[in-house]
């Protein structure tokens, strides 16, 4: 007889990207940063003195918090550390959404939230996205008439890179019944030019709370920190409840606090990947792919019907180059490829790659 | 109208331990290991390179995993690495326990039993340990009887230091209708002739799953590190269902792997807490408290009634003297004051301080 829960036994479990041992490949399958982490988060991690890892950490990792508040103009209390933005994720189901009630998202979306959902029991509402992947005209009408509790809203989308802008946003978390949950965990690759800035939102609305990730902006996807962003009314249970009682360990915590306190360095690898996010965009176009513009550091990019092979078969060539990216076996993704923005000599393989099996001549 | 759960809105939460910032304090409150983590330790951390938090972890720890099987000489299928044994406990509830089930537990024990029982909207089925703090006859038959789907046992048991030998495990394990989960985050300070081996539970039984923990035994408190050890049908969903898809960061699995690889030098802080474990207890005798042996790195010193001072101000005064032990308002506990072992000099100023508060004269 097993002993798990019957909606534990019955689900699948989400299935990371792959994560080759090697270093030698070309790994445009994850959307990390193509670009290592600032010297200084570095020169903290040498800095870490012993007594710092044999004492418990900061429960609620004020220090961190209260930088991070400073970089938000925010206060203390509308911030919360957690370990990797699944975390937050997960305490936002824990925290507001009860067994079997049901938690909104649109489709396709990050496949982490129907894993997170089936844990706790709870139904997804889904929202199709229409072919340009913004949010439709009924979205708030079908969330509540679902009764979703939580709504997830990844901003920049993915797997598209697609902005909803704060004005959406706002008449979102303003007419939704539940709490609106933006994942930005992409949100650093955003063109400064689109002026978008979700603070307001935090500020004005008691139902909004935003999932921000240095994995990707910062280069710290091997670090797990993510911090929530919300009214004080959302983080209190989260941070004096249902948070494991030290969920970011020593290290983490110091090391995030540098990388917030190195923005402007780090910056500049935003603005590396937005110029190469343009450049790939074109060079795509080029070999025939359909490629929307991105405010995310990855492309999406669409293996139109008259191509000579399918994407899951150059999906698969790619890989047999040592070349990966992310396929989706589902149905509206099955002829596309998600494409992380590497560093320029890595796109330029990517490319060459794909010239190369599209029609058995290099480029170069 | 506020956003979260009935249940978490009406649960108090955890208070952790108090962790003051400044260093200039004697801290025998939150049971660290008195002595400065392996220097192997700290040269793995100085040696992770930036590409290592570039990229994602393994989200299966497997390289940890591994290592852990070799120790324990189990095979990487018995192992799950998460993010400080707190991590497990919510893992083993998420996973085995239906909301409104019950979860056993011994009492007093480790307060965040309740406070995770209370998050999945669970009630706590509690068996009061008579004054020698051993199990009860009739445990197994009142955890039964209740329907507990999940019994932990502390193991040595905290606050009172009290083990439980095998034998008497194996005999509740194969009784019991649930999952035991042993939490042994203070088993590495078993004196090596008490014989405590609970691996061949393991093997033997499919329903005993062991949480292990990095942050005493290896001086690792800051790191949040521990490990469960169980059959492969337990730990299996917990790894691919319920963790949080990364739950481990890449420095905290590295350094993990580095403390198991140099346990023959970490386990001379073991017997120097033993030692000293040994000289306390005589001591604090000596000074008029009752004091039972114990397997941990803590003492649970009752203050007899005819005492000048009760525990509560006890506590007051040493902390008044910047020396923290740990005090419960609790009714079992509120007589008495659990106190880490130090290095031998934190323990002098322990005992010089307590003689000086009892009788106004230094015992120096």
């Amino acid at each position: 007889m097993p002993y798990e829960r019957h909606n534990i036994r019955k689900m699948l479990g989400y299935v990371p990207g792959e994560q080759p041992n090697t270093t030698d490949v070309i790994k445009l399958n994850t959307n990390e940063n193509p670009y290592p982490p600032a010297e200084a988060i570095m020169h903290t991690l040498q800095d870490i003195a012993a007594e710092a890892l044999r004492r418990y950490p900061q429960s609620d990792a004020r220090d961190f918090r209260r930088v991070a508040a400073q970089v938000h103009r925010l206060e203390p209390e509308n911030v919360l550390a957690v370990n990797g933005g699944d975390e937050l994720l997960r305490l936002a189901i824990t925290t507001f959404v009860e067994p079997r009630q049901a938690i909104g998202v649109a489709e396709p979306s990050y496949a982490l939230y129907r894993t997170l959902a089936e844990i706790q029991d709870c139904p997804l509402a889904k929202v199709k996205l229409p072919d340009n992947w913004s949010l439709p005209e009924d979205f708030i009408e079908k969330m509540n008439a679902a009764a979703a509790k939580l709504v997830i809203i990844t901003n920049p989308h993915a797997p598209s890179g697609h902005l909803t802008p704060v004005p959406r946003l706002a008449e979102i978390a303003a007419q939704l019944h539940g709490v609106l949950l933006l994942d930005e965990a992409y949100v650093d690759f955003v063109d400064p030019q689109a002026g978008y800035d979700s603070m307001p939102l935090v500020r004005q609305f008691a139902n909004v709370l935003i999932l921000r990730s240095l994995s990707k902006g910062y280069s710290l996807a091997g670090l797990r920190f993510g911090y929530g962003l919300g009214a004080g009314s959302l983080i209190e249970p989260m941070l004096t409840k249902t948070k494991d009682s030290y969920n970011v360990n020593a290290i983490s915590q110091r090391l995030a606090m540098a990388a917030l306190q190195n923005r402007a360095t780090v910056s500049r690898t935003w603005a590396a990947v937005r110029s190469e996010r343009s450049r790939l965009q074109n060079a795509l176009g080029q070999l025939g792919f359909l490629c929307l513009p991105s405010q995310s550091n990855f492309l999406l990019a669409e293996v139109p019907e008259g191509m000579p092979k399918d994407a899951a078969t150059i999906y698969e060539e790619l890989k047999q180059q040592n070349i990966f990216v992310r396929y989706f076996a589902e149905p509206r993704l099955q002829n596309k490829l998600r494409i992380s923005i590497g560093r320029p000599e890595e796109n330029d393989i990517l490319l060459n790659g794909l010239s190369r099996l599209l029609d058995g001549v290099s480029t170069q």
